[in-house]
């Protein structure tokens, strides 16, 4: 895990500049962003927003953030930042309820693993006076729920920040600054980038290990070694919250149909007992693969 | 890790049973098959073959067996148990080499990913004194070649024994009580069962890790997380290894075709925006790698 050598000079100015977060939605990630901005950014108010009574009590009881709040308006009332940390298809409501709400100058982000619709609903939605850059860190767990909660889950996380021409420079700044200082490695992108970019390397991935699953016969699955059980890992997410990404992402369908022209290649390959072709097609992915490693090995992202 | 109980017991009665066991092909597995029998089943000869001499050179210093040769038919000429470890479409060919050198009642059997292409083969070339059974340990490792060869390699592993309705009780016997000598979990089953069940717990999750690698672009590649990562893993094996069993599986293009429509559900429910439908698909691959995991849980075949 490389933490960029800047952690701590962006955490020294951001505590300068912020003075309140508030995060919407205390899920893992929500109430990880919470408590890391509690504990890593001394002097900014961590506010939370949960619209479940157990949520905000265990969240208050983990005190996750200096206050947890059940009125969502006056949650984001003093905020400098609000981050929607929500399932995607509930930011156009959730940026509507708050609308009327958010101070002048405050900007809106959001943790969703697709940046087109969401950059889309806050040009619709949000009023004027209010600024929205795209996040999605990439951080996550098996684990799911405020219970989970960590200081770290973003320490050392890739967070990837998208911004259209209209974006505010300013803001812009302030978010890579603010995903920064809770130790992430900022990229910065345009949404229809991001979207393209994790259609084929995210979501086409998960596409393909529920199909995997699927596709095998439940008795046989016994015999699963360890090549099916990596193949299928991602496959045990939370179907909702997988859900939710698929819908949203409006490259999709695109890479699921590259991944089955490519098995299609594969399949007429193997059922015409072409040597070469299956030879050329295994190596041309066995090669990709080492340089993906060997680059990921490079930049010490993986050991 | 889990070791049948009767190990002991299988190992006291392979060692009255064998005088030689030899080895054809000194590659991995091979050499590690050559290496527990010399290491573990004290007093069975272990003979080794391969036609490079590099290899047998490397196999001698490393003293992975007994005696390593240079002359098949020598090799085999004193064996009571003989074991193809060569790439599956040479089995035709060295049965019909070894066929005239091969005692009386000695047993022949291969370590090949597929069955069913041997059995026949067996049935076609090998001579009537010879008795050939399947066997498909699963064991392996990212490492390729006699000098990764490990005396433990077996040990905990699952071996798959096939069988048909002529094959020798006793020889079945013998190598059963062979692979669970040198510590394997001993499955029996027909070759077509068998072929049928790793198409689709094996082969087809190669076929879609590396349809997965191919459809993805190279420049996104270095934004590819530990989903992408998993979920691809067993692509960068061997393409040459590979290809031999992917070109020997009669099963695969009817797996591959399931996984294919498997996708196209998930494509059409996505192009719909059919939330109840994309959840359902994911509920049900989430559910059924669940009920895997905790049934190798329980079966302590993983921690």
């Amino acid at each position: 895990m490389v933490i960029p050598r800047t952690y701590f000079f962006h955490k020294v100015l951001i505590v300068r500049q912020l003075r309140q977060v508030t995060v919407i939605g205390l899920g893992l990630l929500g109430a990880s962003v919470a408590l890391s901005v509690l504990r890593k950014l001394e002097g900014v108010r961590s506010v939370g927003y949960s619209h479940r009574a157990t949520t905000r009590r265990k969240a208050r009881q983990m005190e996750v953030a200096h206050e947890v709040m059940e009125d969502m308006g006056a949650a984001v009332a003093g905020a400098d930042v609000v981050i929607l940390a929500t399932p995607i298809r509930t930011f156009r409501e959730i940026m509507a309820a708050i609308a009327g709400s958010l101070p002048k100058g405050c900007i809106v982000t959001d943790v969703g693993s697709t940046k087109g619709l969401p950059h889309r609903w806050a040009a619709e939605v949000l009023p004027g006076h209010v600024r929205y850059v795209g996040s999605h860190p990439i951080a996550g767990s098996e684990k799911r729920g405020v219970e989970f909660a960590r200081d770290d889950l973003l320490y050392g996380a890739d967070c990837v920040v998208t911004r259209t021409a209209s974006t505010n420079p300013k803001a812009l700044t302030t978010m890579k600054r603010f995903w920064a200082a809770l130790g992430c490695r900022v990229k910065v992108m345009s949404p229809e980038e991001h979207d393209r970019i994790y259609a084929d390397v995210s979501h086409m991935p998960h596409i393909a290990a529920a199909a995997l699953v699927n596709a095998a016969n439940s008795d046989e699955l016994r015999f699963a070694g360890r090549g099916f059980i990596d193949t299928s890992r991602i496959a045990s997410g939370p179907a909702n919250i997988w859900m939710d990404i698929l819908l949203t992402n409006e490259n999709l369908c695109d890479s699921i149909d590259r991944l089955s022209s490519e098995l299609a290649k594969l399949r007429q390959a193997i059922a015409d007992g072409d040597e070469q072709r299956v030879y050329e097609l295994l190596e041309q992915a066995r090669r990709k693969r080492e340089a993906l490693i060997a680059y990921k090995m490079k930049r010490k992202e993986m050991t």
